[in-house]
């Protein structure tokens, strides 16, 4: 079976909870599984000197309103938490966490807390909102809490991140494709056609 | 007939060109025709707190890689100019002082600077090469000298550019259909569907 597919994504990124809804489907119609890997812009944007999308004038007004007009066009609910951007370091690193023990419940946790946040505007920054959406999946919020101060959890993160960076990745969501990036959830399609043709 | 689409792009922007391209038969499937506005990015970064792609690390490589694979593509020939970005004041004052005179001749300016910048890695920055252009569609070489001097085409390049930042032009290419902005060369898609469905 061919490689899975990258999918760099920030908890905290519209465009990331965008693209999640279809990666899944899109790749499996090539054979292909998706390897979700949550980063943090954070760290990133001091790299790149870059800033969220709503501290840049008019940009982020268009942002705003592109990111309502997306979630009509997929029709999948759309609604921006308070505080926007928010840390999405908790979430992150439980989902390592989760990898960790079983990929395939770190991938329900990732859905889950796109949902919570982007689904329904929930706020998940703090451990405890990041262990509620782990405990909707079935996995004990004690649990979730304590791994959230484990120093192991804190580096996979970290490494994660800083693994990210040095392949280029500066953006949310970044899709790799046997090492060709696409970024932006408006590039689904040329992810499909490069998929679907092995490149061009 | 419909109201025109507004496409707004910077002669120093690869993702416009692109974009110029396949606008107008875009634009002429749907019964539609298009009003080509060029602006500088450079006033506009300095209210939006950017910069040229290039400059943000990471994102400056992905960019030139996305370039290439744009030109494949869209198979239409792709060169990167020396400088670049380049300041585009030159291409986009005789754009607006040919529009004064005769609106299809800017047009086919328009796709000339473009092709002579991007399609062949033209450096068209100068007065004197700017005129070159023009003189390629048949514009007197002097004439288009003299109207670089004007205070009047001066003037209406500014006012056009205010204009865009009042709009909330933040980028290029940055394309209207009846007020709906869409922001890219990855766009062309959705600029497509909201012609035919009128909007989702």
């Amino acid at each position: 079976m061919a490689a899975p597919i990258d999918f760099y994504f920030d908890f905290s990124s519209p465009y990331g909870y965008f693209a999640s809804v279809k990666i899944d489907e899109l790749a499996a119609r090539h054979g292909r599984q998706v390897n979700w890997r949550p980063i943090l812009l954070g760290p990133i944007f001091k790299v790149t000197n870059s800033t969220p999308l709503l501290n840049f004038p008019l940009k982020g007004d268009y942002a705003t309103r592109d990111w309502e007009r997306y979630g009509r066009l997929f029709k999948v609910p759309y609604k921006r938490p308070t505080p926007f951007p928010f840390l999405a370091v908790n979430a992150s690193r439980l989902f390592y966490w989760l990898q960790g023990r079983d990929p395939a419940l770190a991938h329900r946790y990732a859905q889950a807390a796109y949902h919570a946040a982007f689904g329904e505007g929930k706020d998940i920054t703090s451990a405890e909102a990041s262990a509620d959406v782990a405990q909707t999946i079935g996995v004990a919020r004690t649990e979730a809490l304590a791994a959230l101060n484990d120093a192991a959890v804190k580096d996979k993160l970290r490494q994660e991140v800083d693994a990210a960076i040095q392949r280029g990745v500066f953006g949310s969501p970044l899709i790799y494709v046997d090492n060709e990036p696409f970024w932006g959830a408006d590039r689904l399609d040329q992810v499909e056609r490069w998929l679907k043709t092995g490149g061009w």
